[in-house]
């Protein structure tokens, strides 16, 4: 009751270039802890206000993008009921169960490729380290946070050409609902679709694109605009790539800043958006307003943004 | 799936000694808006974010406080079905049908009173007038606000003497759970419950006290601890009643302020706190910390905060 | 004694192509208040935090761009002392004494041309209407403010050829100090001079340009970082052509954001900065930090800052 | 020209009971930086913007309070001719030269005793350590603060019996100007005064108390009221005895927040106020809203706000 199903998005398993400038990325620019690595040379990180054992995975690999995203569902029993929802959809392919352990103090995870081309994890079980002020007489805030210093992983943005499916397997086999849509065109035709199982604007959002199972970017939660300047005086302090910010999306009302990892791999932090429920109505936007709704200052759109992809 | 059976806290009706000083109070320095009157008397209001006809509910009475409070669940499937199970619980008393319209624009409420003495209802049609941004390329805040201009209204905390048997209501029949919790004496009597159905902090709230259906405060969101300290200031500037603040909570995390409307009854503004989960595990406060856990710069309870109740 | 001399801008005259779109502008959107119109249609206004009279002077005229600036004095008799010095200095031309009253409720002024090419005028008297809180048990801000709502008009960015004559004029005879500059090339010539006559990081700015008596913007005053945010809702609410922002200069660490009035005239609101000291050394930019130096976040520059003057 | 005179508050002499605890206070929870110890066993602080030696001064006595408190002045000349000045005004007394050296890197001062029976000190010369981020292409802050992390040491508000004469003091001799006043009683007879010899609304502050040269508190300069939260939220995490706040002054608008070095001396960190001038009126609280001029919000006087003196 209340929350059940699908609760929030567990972890994304990203691939850099090297490992070194990347976790010194990771840990020193965003602000994330290490907490794992494993025998294939994975290293797993957790932001400083979630208890479970890892919400990103890095590792080494010849080119940058995102692995696969996972999403946290409420019990064991919803992770059979739904894999095998997801198997009779017919909106999903290449259904895989991963043995628990295979990342580290986490539970079976089953993985399918959903319509965009990207693939897609679902678990149950994951151990929970706590988060860093803990559960009794906590404070607000801990001490000895390093960079922008998350609360939490908040949500990627991805980008695929099977729109439709994807919208369709999220919303009607996992129970997400379409917090905001972008509508091109005389057919009103959705290129970007903002996704959520939660109260929060989006925990997964996608864009319609030529090729299939591209990356755009990984989001963290900060708690407010004034986070957002200071991480944006540590990517220039730290000479981060900065790809755009600070600013506003139209969409979800975040306040935002966007740059690179070492890899190209973009990150978002951002803060603020409204409180969603289910019953809220999609907000649509129409391409005529497409600028306002991805960069509510600027209003006009830049070829990075749009393009640079992983 | 995702959020489901009760979302959110729909409605808290108030009684006030006199209703022109309360609608003055509550458009004008809360900063809500009038929706309705009835030919009883009683005027309707929301705040600019929310979608539903109304969420708080006045009527003028010989003496201030809560008439009941109202949760939307998420269909009329789950309304019945929940009024079954409340009926069937054994925890709760003096059910009752009310018919649609009775509220305005609003579907049937099954309303029930709760171990701790309080009226609670249940509902699952109310109109929807729509956010003052609306839905179609909308700006991220409407012009013309007035007051402090809260987006939502939040939670209500209640006082009462079988907090045990209320606790149980919300997290067994209800679906809540207990994000934060008060605990005292050698036997960690429970004597302070933070429950929601959502991945806000708290959507409801208890103190365990001597008497039955006291009325703490009706609370409401603000975006950030600017918006707090413009509260503030306007609570000076039209020389409303203060209680306390501006402040942090150091349950919940929230930084707020509590003031009177006219009649004594209290509210609360509020902005942040965590991404609550129901698997995240109970934040437990013991008594030595009270005083953090409730005023957390202080660090000391005030007597007003505790026994001023309508 | 303490603050002596030159006190602060104390108004830029603007030409507007069109009177009435142009004060919808300052007045809604900018939020200045209008306080008086002469009978050669020129219109004055003020911030809601200034004392004086009027601080901004908008005249019809078939180009944009600014006319003069004022700076207030202490006396009548340092009026005369700096107009003498000024004469003699060499560093000026066109000298004019402007009758008291040619600006309503104005004492006499006096006018000279700087060798970057601008008309900058001295003045010692300007009636005080007083700001909008009063100075009788204020409120911390006033009731109706619209729009961005700035405290005070707080500086101008101008654009010349004899930078050195300027800041030589500014600082040798006028009692500024080089709070900051900006150096280019191997003989580190200064091609930014950022110049105070106050605890304020700026009272007046010059960039090293091929033309004379250009005007890049004029800057007034927000509270902090969030109003900065505000002012860029605003901009795109009222559908304002944004320059760029939100973001921070290196250079006087201001957060700021620049935007067009309808005539093409640059409009800066701004917050924060240190607190500067006479005897604080000068900061010193080199150009190839110049980037980091103009937009601390994005470090590098865009042509339409550098280019698009009036 | 321009800033001349007085320029600022350079130091203030504090003794603590025992000096450890009361270093670790003002490093670690206030965040200053310790630069120098002499062979007296005082030690010399200094913030992070503060480009002088040092603006603390902590030495180990018998009881707390404040030794004397130095403004620099602009050059020697001034100080000699200020020396004079004060000397034969008749509205000070125990003349002194101290040598230079008596302050590590810190020329003579010249030290006397005014009409509220506190010493001051005037000089000319301390050596620049120069502030963190440096004077060429800075950053706008750096990295490795600690605690609160203030800018500056600000004002010191201080308590006497003869306001008047120290009051006649700084304006008539010093040049300071009378920002804002309280007045009480029908005779309005003046018994709070904020004195400015810069921008800043206050550099000094006396209250009419009777008696002699006591010591109300020390403030240093937040950059805004997200900052005085976390200091709030310090102050509990690490459990330093809190006076009042986070709250906002009536008088000068600042955002504020109270409490106590290990010793019982008081500190206060603050933000925000407007920009003051010489000819701006002075700010008259009367005492009828004298709760509101001390406290905006709370709009009452705290008895340990008034009466714990050091």
């Amino acid at each position: 009751m209340a929350l059940t199903g699908v609760l929030r998005p567990g972890h994304v398993a990203l691939r850099v270039l090297e490992l070194e400038p990347a976790l010194k990325h990771y840990t020193e620019v965003l602000g994330l802890i290490e907490t794992a690595r494993d025998d294939k040379g994975r290293v797993y990180l957790k932001a400083w206000d979630e208890h479970d054992h890892h919400s990103v995975v890095l590792r080494e690999a010849d080119s940058p993008g995102m692995d696969y995203m996972g999403f946290r569902v409420d019990s064991g029993r919803t992770l059979e009921w739904l894999a095998q929802e997801v198997e009779q959809s017919g909106l999903a392919s290449d259904f895989q169960w991963i043995p628990a352990g295979e990342h580290p103090r986490t539970g079976v995870r089953f993985r399918f490729t959903i319509p965009t081309g990207h693939a897609i994890e679902l678990f149950a079980d994951k151990d929970k380290l706590g988060c860093l002020t803990g559960d009794s007489n906590p404070d607000p805030w801990p001490d000895d946070l390093r960079g922008m210093a998350p609360s939490r992983f908040d949500h990627c943005l991805l980008y695929g050409d099977d729109l439709d499916g994807t919208v369709r397997l999220f919303r009607d086999v996992l129970g997400f609902t379409l917090a905001e849509e972008v509508v091109a065109g005389p057919g009103k035709m959705m290129i970007g679709a903002f996704l959520t199982c939660s109260n929060k604007a989006h925990d997964i959002a996608f864009i319609r694109h030529a090729e299939k199972n591209k990356f755009h970017h990984a989001s963290f939660n900060l708690d407010n605009w004034g986070e957002v300047l200071k991480a944006a005086d540590i990517i220039s302090k730290k000479d981060v790539s900065l790809d755009i910010g600070p600013t506003r999306h139209g969409i979800t009302r975040g306040a935002t800043i966007y740059f690179f990892d070492p890899s190209g791999n973009r990150n978002e932090v951002f803060s603020g958006g409204y409180i969603h429920y289910p019953d809220k109505p999609t907000i649509t936007w129409t391409d005529n307003e497409l600028g306002k709704a991805i960069f509510y200052h600027d209003r006009k759109l830049n070829d990075a943004f749009l393009n640079v992809l992983t």
